[in-house]
């Protein structure tokens, strides 16, 4: 698979391009089975439904790997907490993690009542063409902690970090409980059929440097070394969203770093290029237009020339990007990294 | 002054401090005096009732400078959008500027129209304490525009980032009109007293680099220099939040670099502290915690000992920080810092 040729530095023919959010909402015929389904958690957990969806932007938009369609709020939901999805607001669990106390209502057997997920890889990686990797996900511990205790949408994340400069050893407890659950999750993705697992820290940008390293950094680092030590050959990718100035403290056992669009590519090439293949980075924004994503397809071409990189989005592909615009992006990169 | 000293990078008996949204709801005080006054830009246009809750933090935290109470969205409401402000919400433009016939309507007096803002000015100027100094301010180009585009809060900044691929000459011309007048209006709260002005880029982590670059900062800089050639003796302090890994390419005639919480102050040392003075950066949430608070007023005085120095935060205070705490911070970088 060139996908992950590309996450081990392997020889490619072209360099390979997938999109952060791919099977998505700017898609007309995810736009179909998410109506279907009628909202979006049945979705995430009816197996048939959710490979379709997986599988679409691979025969509609050509990217080189699917990426299992899931929701990073799925671990949360089953270790116990109800969740929901309100219109305009975002996810939403109504009785959120505040005190020590709570913890002891977590479920710490999340990871065996995922069923619905490892069905849908096994539907997609049955599915899916045999070059095409399938790649599964989890949300970073303190992601998912920050939806957690926050309980809803938040500009400030003040709760979560009031908690951690407060009462530090709770928070490093409930990260515990949950970073347990993702190694098991990871592992039974594997089982189940996945090539390769990318980690989203998506709101790894709330935190400054010295608690970022503790709260967050250090707990993916153990996730990722457990991953690779015992499945050497499934890369690995870490998508820490924002950190771009915490760059000289980023180490660890892992494969692939995600660069997010506002960290500079020719920066993190400086900074992790010669220890990390590094994926990424347009700005989604410039999808609008297919001149912005030609020029900088060629910048990013430019700067990763004979160094390890797997294109994609430096975040999420955007609902009302047209779907020609996406197609013209994939294609671009295929034909002007073709060696 | 001695926050003046400062700026120029003069020796002073210890390292001032003040903090961002000072006069704020932390405060009992100023709940008092918004209560009165009704609603936000009532407060915002009443120069006594202005005046008294710009002078309270002098008093109650013992800062070394006050700020100018107001609201960076006065150059937008002057220029003819009308305003509001929805509880929950935040900001509002009812009739946001989408196409270039939109521009016509803007008025080019905004300048001339602010004069409620030099009145609280000549007021503060005339009450607070000679050693204290009075800062200025206003939003940049960039983070007005982005308002008056969006029309109200945005997590994606689509509308005004697809103008920016698609018609960049359109939002150019925008930033132009709101330039003019920001040059027009820091000139008019010099001449009424102010003793410094910051340019606050609140959005400025909304762009990636290369537009950041071009529709932002080289608007900051026109502006700065504009002001320290007809004023050399005001500083002109640059605040662009969140642009941490863009550092390599600040520069500009301008004294004084406002280094946000996600920034490393150590990384801007290093890439700025030869040539401009540093100002900030403790998270705000350490607040809520004094041992959180010392642990970072000695790291960052570690860090700045010997170089051009002004405490802050790295971001606004937060309402429900105990004023207890603020008036801890402020003490303690004054004993620590003393020499």
């Amino acid at each position: 698979m060139i996908f992950i040729d590309a996450c081990f530095r392997k020889p490619t023919p072209y360099t390979p391009v997938w999109m952060m959010r791919q099977a998505g909402r700017y898609l007309p015929e995810y736009m179909a089975v998410r109506e279907k389904a009628g909202d979006f958690l049945t979705l995430c957990k009816n197996p048939e439904m959710a490979a379709e969806v997986t599988l679409q932007p691979v025969d509609i938009i050509g990217v080189d790997a699917a990426i299992l369609f899931s929701d990073i709020l799925v671990i949360p939901l089953e270790m116990g907490m109800a969740l929901r999805f309100e219109k305009g607001e975002g996810p939403i669990f109504d009785d959120p993690i505040r005190t020590p106390e709570d913890l002891a209502r977590l479920r710490g057997d999340a990871a065996e009542r995922l069923t619905y997920v490892y069905e849908t890889i096994r539907i997609v990686r049955d599915r899916l063409a045999k070059d095409k990797a399938l790649i599964g996900f989890t949300g970073a511990p303190w992601t998912l902690i920050t939806y957690m205790i926050e309980g809803r949408g938040t500009k400030t994340y003040n709760i979560v970090k009031k908690l951690i400069y407060t009462r530090p050893e709770m928070v490093h407890a409930l990260l515990r409980q949950v970073t347990d659950v993702i190694k098991a999750y990871l592992e039974k993705q594997i089982e189940a059929g996945v090539d390769a697992v990318q980690i989203f820290d998506s709101w790894a940008a709330a935190l400054e440097k010295p608690k970022y390293l503790e709260f967050s950094w250090a707990y993916m680092k153990e996730i990722a070394a457990h991953i690779k030590a015992k499945y050497p050959h499934i890369p690995v990718i870490m998508f820490p969203k924002g950190i771009g100035a915490y760059l000289d403290d980023i180490d660890g056992d892992f494969d692939v770093f995600g660069v997010d669009w506002g960290t500079p590519m020719a920066l993190a090439r400086e900074k992790l290029g010669d220890r990390y293949v590094l994926q990424g980075n347009m700005e989604p924004c410039r999808l609008y237009s297919k001149e912005a994503t030609r020029e900088c397809v060629e910048a990013l071409h430019e700067i990763m020339q004979g160094e390890g990189h797997i294109f994609n989005l430096g975040h999420g592909i955007l609902p009302d990007v047209p779907v020609e615009n996406a197609k013209y992006f994939v294609d671009l990169v295929h034909e002007i990294t073709r060696k």
